[in-house]
Protein backbone atom coordinates (compact mmCIF):
# COMPACT_ATOMS: atom_id res chain seq x y z
CA UNK A 1 0.00 0.00 0.00
CA UNK A 2 1.78 3.49 -0.81
CA UNK A 3 1.02 6.58 0.48
CA UNK A 4 -1.52 7.90 -2.07
CA UNK A 5 -3.22 4.33 -1.20
CA UNK A 6 -3.46 5.03 2.57
CA UNK A 7 -4.50 8.48 2.54
CA UNK A 8 -7.41 7.40 0.10
CA UNK A 9 -8.20 4.83 2.46
CA UNK A 10 -7.87 6.18 5.47
CA UNK A 11 -5.18 3.23 6.65
CA UNK A 12 -2.67 6.38 8.00
CA UNK A 13 -5.85 7.51 10.60
CA UNK A 14 -6.12 3.75 11.67
CA UNK A 15 -2.89 3.18 12.36
CA UNK A 16 -1.87 6.63 13.97
CA UNK A 17 -4.68 5.54 16.72
CA UNK A 18 -2.82 2.28 17.08
CA UNK A 19 0.43 4.22 17.13
CA UNK A 20 -1.05 6.42 19.85
CA UNK A 21 -2.70 3.32 22.05
CA UNK A 22 0.52 1.46 21.70
CA UNK A 23 2.66 4.60 22.81
CA UNK A 24 0.09 5.27 25.92
CA UNK A 25 -0.05 1.65 26.63
CA UNK A 26 3.55 1.87 27.74
CA UNK A 27 3.10 3.88 30.47
CA UNK A 28 2.11 1.39 33.87
CA UNK A 29 2.31 1.28 37.21
CA UNK A 30 5.79 0.38 37.16
CA UNK A 31 7.08 2.81 34.34
CA UNK A 32 4.69 6.37 35.55
CA UNK A 33 7.33 8.35 33.30
CA UNK A 34 9.29 7.50 29.90
CA UNK A 35 12.24 8.92 27.84
CA UNK A 36 11.63 9.91 24.36
CA UNK A 37 14.14 7.08 23.89
CA UNK A 38 12.40 4.37 26.06
CA UNK A 39 9.15 5.80 23.81
CA UNK A 40 11.13 5.44 20.67
CA UNK A 41 12.31 1.74 21.76
CA UNK A 42 9.13 0.74 22.93
CA UNK A 43 6.84 2.07 20.05
CA UNK A 44 9.53 0.92 17.41
CA UNK A 45 8.93 4.08 15.52
CA UNK A 46 11.27 6.84 14.57
CA UNK A 47 11.65 9.35 16.99
CA UNK A 48 10.55 11.99 14.53
CA UNK A 49 7.29 10.24 14.84
CA UNK A 50 7.22 10.08 18.56
CA UNK A 51 8.24 13.81 19.50
CA UNK A 52 4.89 14.32 17.22
CA UNK A 53 2.67 12.26 18.69
CA UNK A 54 4.02 13.39 22.47
CA UNK A 55 3.93 17.13 21.15
CA UNK A 56 -0.08 16.02 19.96
CA UNK A 57 -0.50 14.28 23.27
CA UNK A 58 0.94 16.90 25.54
CA UNK A 59 -1.03 19.68 23.40
CA UNK A 60 -4.60 17.73 24.42
CA UNK A 61 -3.04 17.48 28.38
CA UNK A 62 -3.65 13.04 28.02
CA UNK A 63 0.35 13.54 28.21
CA UNK A 64 2.66 15.97 30.32
CA UNK A 65 5.81 17.16 29.88
CA UNK A 66 7.80 16.61 33.03
CA UNK A 67 10.66 18.94 34.09
CA UNK A 68 13.40 16.15 33.95
CA UNK A 69 12.72 15.77 30.10
CA UNK A 70 10.59 12.85 30.65
CA UNK A 71 7.14 12.31 29.61
CA UNK A 72 4.11 10.94 31.82
CA UNK A 73 0.15 10.58 32.06
CA UNK A 74 -1.60 14.25 31.99
CA UNK A 75 -4.40 15.84 33.70
CA UNK A 76 -6.46 15.99 30.58
CA UNK A 77 -6.86 11.58 31.80
CA UNK A 78 -8.72 12.95 34.85
CA UNK A 79 -11.48 13.25 33.15
CA UNK A 80 -11.89 9.81 31.66
CA UNK A 81 -10.60 8.61 35.20
CA UNK A 82 -13.89 8.89 37.23
CA UNK A 83 -16.08 8.01 33.98
CA UNK A 84 -14.58 4.96 33.45
CA UNK A 85 -13.58 3.91 37.14
CA UNK A 86 -17.55 4.48 37.45
CA UNK A 87 -17.99 2.76 34.39
CA UNK A 88 -16.38 -0.37 35.64
CA UNK A 89 -15.44 -0.43 38.79
CA UNK A 90 -17.46 -2.19 40.89
CA UNK A 91 -18.88 -0.82 44.26
CA UNK A 92 -17.45 -0.96 47.61
CA UNK A 93 -19.45 -3.70 48.83
CA UNK A 94 -18.15 -6.12 45.91
CA UNK A 95 -14.84 -4.52 46.24
CA UNK A 96 -15.17 -5.65 50.04
CA UNK A 97 -16.37 -9.40 49.28
CA UNK A 98 -13.56 -9.74 46.76
CA UNK A 99 -11.56 -8.49 49.90
CA UNK A 100 -12.65 -11.11 52.32
CA UNK A 101 -12.00 -14.02 49.74
CA UNK A 102 -8.73 -12.45 48.90
CA UNK A 103 -8.38 -12.88 53.02
CA UNK A 104 -10.01 -16.31 53.40
CA UNK A 105 -8.09 -17.82 50.47
CA UNK A 106 -4.36 -15.99 50.96
CA UNK A 107 -4.68 -15.66 47.01
CA UNK A 108 -4.82 -12.71 44.55
CA UNK A 109 -8.56 -12.13 43.47
CA UNK A 110 -9.90 -10.28 40.09
CA UNK A 111 -13.29 -9.79 38.47
CA UNK A 112 -12.49 -10.02 34.92
CA UNK A 113 -15.25 -8.68 31.97
CA UNK A 114 -14.53 -10.44 28.71
CA UNK A 115 -13.96 -7.73 25.32
CA UNK A 116 -13.87 -8.93 22.04
CA UNK A 117 -11.37 -11.90 22.33
CA UNK A 118 -9.90 -10.63 25.41
CA UNK A 119 -10.94 -10.99 29.35
CA UNK A 120 -9.71 -7.94 31.14
CA UNK A 121 -9.25 -7.55 34.62
CA UNK A 122 -11.66 -4.48 36.17
CA UNK A 123 -11.30 -5.09 40.15
CA UNK A 124 -8.60 -7.15 41.83
CA UNK A 125 -8.02 -7.36 45.62
CA UNK A 126 -3.80 -8.77 45.47
CA UNK A 127 -2.89 -11.17 47.59
CA UNK A 128 -0.18 -10.38 50.14
CA UNK A 129 2.10 -13.40 50.16
CA UNK A 130 5.49 -13.09 48.82
CA UNK A 131 4.86 -15.52 45.81
CA UNK A 132 1.09 -14.40 44.30
CA UNK A 133 -0.42 -14.00 41.14
CA UNK A 134 0.18 -10.41 39.93
CA UNK A 135 -2.11 -9.41 36.92
CA UNK A 136 -2.18 -5.55 35.73
CA UNK A 137 -5.84 -4.24 35.46
CA UNK A 138 -7.21 -2.98 32.50
CA UNK A 139 -5.04 -4.68 30.07
CA UNK A 140 -6.30 -7.49 27.89
CA UNK A 141 -5.31 -11.19 28.14
CA UNK A 142 -6.69 -13.80 25.40
CA UNK A 143 -9.18 -16.19 26.61
CA UNK A 144 -8.00 -19.10 25.06
CA UNK A 145 -5.71 -19.65 28.02
CA UNK A 146 -6.59 -19.56 32.15
CA UNK A 147 -9.27 -20.15 33.72
CA UNK A 148 -11.29 -17.05 33.32
CA UNK A 149 -11.31 -17.39 29.83
CA UNK A 150 -13.48 -20.94 30.38
CA UNK A 151 -15.73 -19.23 31.85
CA UNK A 152 -16.72 -15.94 29.91
CA UNK A 153 -16.73 -17.95 26.94
CA UNK A 154 -19.66 -20.00 28.48
CA UNK A 155 -21.66 -16.24 27.27
CA UNK A 156 -19.72 -16.52 23.74
CA UNK A 157 -19.85 -19.82 22.45
CA UNK A 158 -19.89 -18.40 18.82
CA UNK A 159 -16.25 -16.97 19.77
CA UNK A 160 -14.91 -20.43 20.09
CA UNK A 161 -12.92 -20.76 16.67
CA UNK A 162 -11.66 -17.53 16.57
CA UNK A 163 -10.10 -17.88 20.26
CA UNK A 164 -8.59 -21.50 19.32
CA UNK A 165 -7.62 -19.89 15.91
CA UNK A 166 -5.29 -16.88 17.68
CA UNK A 167 -3.87 -19.72 20.06
CA UNK A 168 -0.33 -21.10 19.62
CA UNK A 169 -2.31 -24.68 19.02
CA UNK A 170 -4.32 -23.29 16.06
CA UNK A 171 -8.37 -23.26 15.04
CA UNK A 172 -7.43 -27.50 15.85
CA UNK A 173 -7.66 -26.22 19.44
CA UNK A 174 -11.44 -25.36 18.96
CA UNK A 175 -12.55 -28.62 20.05
CA UNK A 176 -10.27 -29.37 23.18
CA UNK A 177 -11.22 -25.48 23.97
CA UNK A 178 -15.23 -25.81 23.52
CA UNK A 179 -14.71 -29.42 25.95
CA UNK A 180 -13.30 -27.34 28.49
CA UNK A 181 -15.72 -24.78 28.40
CA UNK A 182 -18.80 -27.21 28.63
CA UNK A 183 -16.68 -29.09 31.42
CA UNK A 184 -16.66 -25.57 33.48
CA UNK A 185 -20.53 -25.14 32.91
CA UNK A 186 -21.04 -28.50 33.70
CA UNK A 187 -19.11 -28.45 37.20
CA UNK A 188 -19.87 -24.67 38.16
CA UNK A 189 -16.53 -23.53 38.09
CA UNK A 190 -13.01 -23.98 35.66
CA UNK A 191 -10.03 -24.57 37.81
CA UNK A 192 -6.48 -24.73 35.33
CA UNK A 193 -3.08 -25.39 36.66
CA UNK A 194 0.15 -23.86 34.75
CA UNK A 195 -1.81 -22.98 31.21
CA UNK A 196 -0.36 -19.66 30.09
CA UNK A 197 2.49 -19.69 32.40
CA UNK A 198 3.81 -22.69 34.87
CA UNK A 199 3.25 -22.79 38.20
CA UNK A 200 0.48 -20.71 37.44
CA UNK A 201 -2.96 -22.09 38.90
CA UNK A 202 -6.08 -20.43 38.62
CA UNK A 203 -9.78 -20.88 39.47
CA UNK A 204 -12.58 -19.37 38.46
CA UNK A 205 -16.62 -19.10 38.94
CA UNK A 206 -19.10 -17.41 36.60
CA UNK A 207 -20.78 -14.39 38.13
CA UNK A 208 -24.02 -14.19 36.28
CA UNK A 209 -26.90 -11.18 35.72
CA UNK A 210 -30.14 -11.25 36.66
CA UNK A 211 -31.07 -12.96 33.22
CA UNK A 212 -28.56 -15.51 34.46
CA UNK A 213 -26.15 -14.86 32.00
CA UNK A 214 -22.41 -15.44 32.81
CA UNK A 215 -21.25 -11.51 32.73
CA UNK A 216 -17.88 -11.56 34.55
CA UNK A 217 -15.76 -14.31 36.46
CA UNK A 218 -14.68 -14.38 39.64
CA UNK A 219 -11.08 -15.81 40.09
CA UNK A 220 -8.46 -16.93 42.78
CA UNK A 221 -4.95 -16.96 41.10
CA UNK A 222 -1.65 -18.21 42.96
CA UNK A 223 1.44 -20.63 42.89
CA UNK A 224 0.36 -24.61 42.33
CA UNK A 225 2.21 -25.47 44.84
CA UNK A 226 -0.25 -23.79 47.03
CA UNK A 227 -3.27 -24.71 44.90
CA UNK A 228 -3.35 -28.70 47.18
CA UNK A 229 -6.45 -31.01 46.89
CA UNK A 230 -7.70 -29.67 50.62
CA UNK A 231 -6.49 -26.33 49.69
CA UNK A 232 -8.30 -26.26 46.25
CA UNK A 233 -11.84 -27.62 48.16
CA UNK A 234 -11.45 -24.80 50.43
CA UNK A 235 -10.75 -22.30 47.55
CA UNK A 236 -13.86 -23.34 45.98
CA UNK A 237 -16.20 -22.82 48.35
CA UNK A 238 -14.87 -19.30 48.83
CA UNK A 239 -15.28 -18.50 45.63
CA UNK A 240 -18.68 -19.89 44.85
CA UNK A 241 -20.17 -17.88 47.82
CA UNK A 242 -18.86 -14.34 46.94
CA UNK A 243 -19.32 -15.14 43.15
CA UNK A 244 -23.18 -15.56 44.29
CA UNK A 245 -22.98 -12.26 46.55
CA UNK A 246 -21.52 -10.66 43.71
CA UNK A 247 -24.49 -11.60 41.69
CA UNK A 248 -26.92 -10.86 43.70
CA UNK A 249 -25.13 -7.22 44.45
CA UNK A 250 -24.70 -6.32 41.13
CA UNK A 251 -22.14 -5.04 38.35
CA UNK A 252 -21.75 -1.68 36.65
CA UNK A 253 -20.65 -1.43 32.96
CA UNK A 254 -22.65 -4.49 32.20
CA UNK A 255 -25.82 -4.00 30.02
CA UNK B 1 -2.53 19.92 1.35
CA UNK B 2 -3.38 17.56 -0.64
CA UNK B 3 -3.57 13.89 0.49
CA UNK B 4 0.15 13.17 -1.19
CA UNK B 5 1.75 15.61 1.11
CA UNK B 6 -0.10 15.01 4.01
CA UNK B 7 0.93 11.30 4.25
CA UNK B 8 4.34 12.77 3.39
CA UNK B 9 4.89 15.31 6.36
CA UNK B 10 2.91 12.86 8.54
CA UNK B 11 -0.16 15.52 9.10
CA UNK B 12 -2.48 13.02 8.72
CA UNK B 13 -0.84 11.23 12.13
CA UNK B 14 -1.46 14.40 14.55
CA UNK B 15 -4.62 14.97 12.78
CA UNK B 16 -5.91 11.27 13.38
CA UNK B 17 -4.34 11.53 17.10
CA UNK B 18 -6.35 15.03 17.45
CA UNK B 19 -9.47 13.36 16.25
CA UNK B 20 -9.18 10.05 18.74
CA UNK B 21 -9.18 12.42 21.49
CA UNK B 22 -12.00 15.22 20.01
CA UNK B 23 -14.55 11.79 19.73
CA UNK B 24 -12.95 10.47 23.57
CA UNK B 25 -13.84 14.01 24.93
CA UNK B 26 -17.14 13.62 24.15
CA UNK B 27 -17.44 10.74 26.60
CA UNK B 28 -18.22 12.59 29.95
CA UNK B 29 -20.33 11.83 33.32
CA UNK B 30 -23.41 13.61 31.81
CA UNK B 31 -22.74 11.33 28.50
CA UNK B 32 -21.53 8.05 29.47
CA UNK B 33 -22.82 6.35 26.29
CA UNK B 34 -22.52 7.67 22.87
CA UNK B 35 -24.56 6.89 19.51
CA UNK B 36 -22.91 6.83 16.27
CA UNK B 37 -25.28 9.93 15.28
CA UNK B 38 -23.82 11.72 18.32
CA UNK B 39 -20.17 10.82 17.70
CA UNK B 40 -20.39 11.93 14.10
CA UNK B 41 -22.61 15.12 15.14
CA UNK B 42 -19.94 16.01 18.00
CA UNK B 43 -16.85 15.29 16.17
CA UNK B 44 -18.32 16.37 12.54
CA UNK B 45 -15.79 13.53 11.12
CA UNK B 46 -17.39 11.79 8.49
CA UNK B 47 -19.87 8.61 9.50
CA UNK B 48 -17.56 6.38 7.62
CA UNK B 49 -14.39 7.50 9.48
CA UNK B 50 -16.23 7.79 13.32
CA UNK B 51 -17.39 4.21 12.54
CA UNK B 52 -13.44 3.65 11.78
CA UNK B 53 -12.32 5.23 14.69
CA UNK B 54 -14.41 3.40 17.05
CA UNK B 55 -13.66 -0.13 15.35
CA UNK B 56 -10.24 0.46 16.00
CA UNK B 57 -10.73 1.84 19.55
CA UNK B 58 -12.90 -0.79 20.34
CA UNK B 59 -10.05 -3.76 19.31
CA UNK B 60 -7.94 -1.79 21.56
CA UNK B 61 -11.17 -1.97 24.75
CA UNK B 62 -10.47 1.85 25.06
CA UNK B 63 -14.03 1.69 23.87
CA UNK B 64 -17.05 -0.70 23.78
CA UNK B 65 -19.69 -1.67 22.12
CA UNK B 66 -23.01 -2.38 24.16
CA UNK B 67 -25.61 -4.11 23.45
CA UNK B 68 -28.33 -1.22 22.54
CA UNK B 69 -26.47 -0.06 19.45
CA UNK B 70 -24.33 2.84 21.72
CA UNK B 71 -20.50 2.96 22.89
CA UNK B 72 -19.23 3.68 26.03
CA UNK B 73 -15.43 4.08 27.50
CA UNK B 74 -13.88 0.77 27.74
CA UNK B 75 -12.23 -1.22 30.46
CA UNK B 76 -8.73 -1.21 28.58
CA UNK B 77 -9.34 2.06 30.20
CA UNK B 78 -8.93 1.29 33.40
CA UNK B 79 -4.93 0.72 32.71
CA UNK B 80 -4.67 4.19 32.88
CA UNK B 81 -7.31 5.44 35.30
CA UNK B 82 -5.51 3.64 38.35
CA UNK B 83 -2.16 5.68 37.21
CA UNK B 84 -3.38 8.80 36.17
CA UNK B 85 -5.32 8.87 39.18
CA UNK B 86 -2.28 8.09 41.44
CA UNK B 87 -0.24 10.92 39.23
CA UNK B 88 -2.62 13.28 40.01
CA UNK B 89 -5.37 12.70 42.53
CA UNK B 90 -4.26 14.14 45.73
CA UNK B 91 -3.51 12.26 48.99
CA UNK B 92 -6.56 11.45 51.12
CA UNK B 93 -5.45 13.66 53.49
CA UNK B 94 -5.40 16.91 51.46
CA UNK B 95 -8.96 15.95 50.28
CA UNK B 96 -10.17 15.58 53.76
CA UNK B 97 -8.59 19.43 53.77
CA UNK B 98 -10.72 20.48 50.43
CA UNK B 99 -13.97 19.23 52.22
CA UNK B 100 -13.57 20.78 55.39
CA UNK B 101 -13.22 24.34 53.31
CA UNK B 102 -16.34 23.25 51.40
CA UNK B 103 -18.00 22.61 54.34
CA UNK B 104 -16.45 25.69 56.18
CA UNK B 105 -17.67 28.09 53.35
CA UNK B 106 -20.38 26.05 51.50
CA UNK B 107 -19.13 26.28 48.57
CA UNK B 108 -17.22 24.33 45.82
CA UNK B 109 -13.52 23.93 46.55
CA UNK B 110 -11.32 23.05 43.35
CA UNK B 111 -7.48 22.28 43.27
CA UNK B 112 -6.30 23.07 40.02
CA UNK B 113 -3.12 22.58 37.93
CA UNK B 114 -1.37 24.47 35.17
CA UNK B 115 -0.93 22.43 31.65
CA UNK B 116 0.16 24.80 28.43
CA UNK B 117 -2.13 27.42 28.52
CA UNK B 118 -4.63 25.99 30.50
CA UNK B 119 -6.02 25.41 33.94
CA UNK B 120 -7.22 21.76 35.04
CA UNK B 121 -9.23 20.47 37.76
CA UNK B 122 -6.82 18.17 39.18
CA UNK B 123 -9.50 17.29 42.62
CA UNK B 124 -12.55 18.79 43.34
CA UNK B 125 -15.34 19.26 46.30
CA UNK B 126 -18.74 19.83 44.76
CA UNK B 127 -20.87 22.12 46.94
CA UNK B 128 -24.05 20.71 48.78
CA UNK B 129 -25.78 24.10 47.83
CA UNK B 130 -28.62 24.10 44.75
CA UNK B 131 -26.43 26.83 43.37
CA UNK B 132 -23.48 25.79 43.11
CA UNK B 133 -20.08 25.91 41.04
CA UNK B 134 -20.07 22.57 38.21
CA UNK B 135 -16.67 22.45 36.60
CA UNK B 136 -15.36 18.80 35.53
CA UNK B 137 -12.44 17.72 36.49
CA UNK B 138 -9.66 17.21 33.96
CA UNK B 139 -11.51 19.50 31.24
CA UNK B 140 -8.79 22.45 30.53
CA UNK B 141 -9.80 25.95 30.64
CA UNK B 142 -8.45 28.99 29.53
CA UNK B 143 -5.82 30.71 32.41
CA UNK B 144 -6.90 34.63 30.75
CA UNK B 145 -10.46 33.95 32.62
CA UNK B 146 -10.97 33.22 36.84
CA UNK B 147 -9.07 33.78 39.94
CA UNK B 148 -7.12 30.36 39.20
CA UNK B 149 -5.37 31.37 36.27
CA UNK B 150 -4.11 34.80 37.96
CA UNK B 151 -2.46 32.76 40.94
CA UNK B 152 -1.22 29.79 38.11
CA UNK B 153 0.75 32.65 36.34
CA UNK B 154 2.47 33.96 38.50
CA UNK B 155 5.25 31.15 37.99
CA UNK B 156 4.77 31.18 34.80
CA UNK B 157 4.71 34.97 33.52
CA UNK B 158 6.47 34.63 30.35
CA UNK B 159 3.06 33.02 29.42
CA UNK B 160 1.18 36.30 29.87
CA UNK B 161 1.68 37.14 25.75
CA UNK B 162 0.66 33.52 24.74
CA UNK B 163 -2.09 33.72 27.06
CA UNK B 164 -3.83 37.27 26.40
CA UNK B 165 -3.90 36.25 22.64
CA UNK B 166 -6.16 33.70 23.34
CA UNK B 167 -8.40 36.32 25.37
CA UNK B 168 -11.10 37.72 23.60
CA UNK B 169 -9.73 40.76 23.92
CA UNK B 170 -6.50 39.66 22.19
CA UNK B 171 -2.71 40.13 22.55
CA UNK B 172 -3.40 43.88 24.15
CA UNK B 173 -5.22 42.25 26.99
CA UNK B 174 -1.58 41.30 28.27
CA UNK B 175 -0.95 44.97 30.53
CA UNK B 176 -4.28 44.18 32.00
CA UNK B 177 -3.66 40.38 32.74
CA UNK B 178 -0.03 40.55 33.96
CA UNK B 179 -1.33 43.31 36.49
CA UNK B 180 -3.94 41.34 38.16
CA UNK B 181 -1.19 38.79 38.23
CA UNK B 182 0.99 40.86 40.04
CA UNK B 183 -1.87 42.21 42.34
CA UNK B 184 -3.04 38.73 43.18
CA UNK B 185 0.68 38.22 44.34
CA UNK B 186 0.91 40.85 46.44
CA UNK B 187 -2.44 40.77 48.29
CA UNK B 188 -1.66 36.63 48.24
CA UNK B 189 -4.74 35.80 46.53
CA UNK B 190 -7.00 36.43 43.59
CA UNK B 191 -10.64 37.23 43.73
CA UNK B 192 -12.82 37.60 40.18
CA UNK B 193 -16.48 38.12 40.08
CA UNK B 194 -17.89 37.39 36.78
CA UNK B 195 -14.89 37.18 34.41
CA UNK B 196 -15.63 34.25 32.67
CA UNK B 197 -19.62 33.50 33.34
CA UNK B 198 -21.80 36.10 34.88
CA UNK B 199 -22.87 35.85 38.19
CA UNK B 200 -20.04 33.45 39.03
CA UNK B 201 -17.16 34.18 41.51
CA UNK B 202 -14.07 32.58 42.35
CA UNK B 203 -11.37 32.66 45.40
CA UNK B 204 -7.70 31.20 44.67
CA UNK B 205 -4.79 30.81 46.76
CA UNK B 206 -1.33 29.46 45.92
CA UNK B 207 -0.50 26.13 47.07
CA UNK B 208 3.44 26.38 46.80
CA UNK B 209 5.81 23.38 47.13
CA UNK B 210 8.78 23.21 49.43
CA UNK B 211 10.65 25.87 47.17
CA UNK B 212 7.72 28.51 47.51
CA UNK B 213 7.17 27.95 43.66
CA UNK B 214 3.29 27.82 42.60
CA UNK B 215 2.13 24.75 41.93
CA UNK B 216 -1.16 24.64 41.85
CA UNK B 217 -4.65 27.00 42.72
CA UNK B 218 -7.16 26.38 45.49
CA UNK B 219 -9.81 27.50 44.80
CA UNK B 220 -13.43 28.53 46.18
CA UNK B 221 -16.13 29.31 43.61
CA UNK B 222 -20.05 29.72 43.59
CA UNK B 223 -22.69 32.16 42.85
CA UNK B 224 -21.43 36.03 43.11
CA UNK B 225 -24.47 36.80 45.55
CA UNK B 226 -23.20 34.84 48.26
CA UNK B 227 -19.41 36.54 48.21
CA UNK B 228 -20.31 39.03 50.00
CA UNK B 229 -18.08 41.13 51.42
CA UNK B 230 -18.21 39.42 55.08
CA UNK B 231 -18.29 36.13 53.76
CA UNK B 232 -15.43 36.71 51.60
CA UNK B 233 -13.56 37.88 54.35
CA UNK B 234 -14.40 34.46 55.83
CA UNK B 235 -13.58 32.28 53.08
CA UNK B 236 -10.60 33.87 52.54
CA UNK B 237 -9.03 33.27 55.75
CA UNK B 238 -10.73 29.51 55.85
CA UNK B 239 -9.17 29.54 51.69
CA UNK B 240 -5.83 30.69 52.92
CA UNK B 241 -5.55 27.83 56.01
CA UNK B 242 -6.29 25.64 53.77
CA UNK B 243 -4.18 26.32 51.24
CA UNK B 244 -1.28 26.22 53.78
CA UNK B 245 -2.36 22.90 55.07
CA UNK B 246 -2.47 21.44 51.51
CA UNK B 247 1.47 22.51 50.76
CA UNK B 248 2.59 21.32 53.91
CA UNK B 249 0.75 17.72 52.80
CA UNK B 250 2.91 17.66 49.53
CA UNK B 251 0.65 17.29 46.22
CA UNK B 252 1.60 14.16 43.69
CA UNK B 253 2.49 14.70 40.01
CA UNK B 254 4.39 17.79 40.67
CA UNK B 255 8.10 17.71 39.70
Amino acid sequence: MDAVERSVTGDTGVRAVTRVIDLLELFDTAHPARSIKELVEGTGLPKTTVLRLCATLCARNVLTARTDGTFGLGPGMLRWVRLAGRMWTPSDEVAEVMRELSRDTGETVNLYVREGLSRIVVAQCESSATVRSVIPVGVPYPLWAGAAGKVLLQAAPELLPAVAAESPRGPEYEKELGAAVDAARERGYALVHGEREMGASGLAFPVTDAHARVVAALTVGGPTGRFTEDRVARYVEATRSAAAKIAALGLPGID
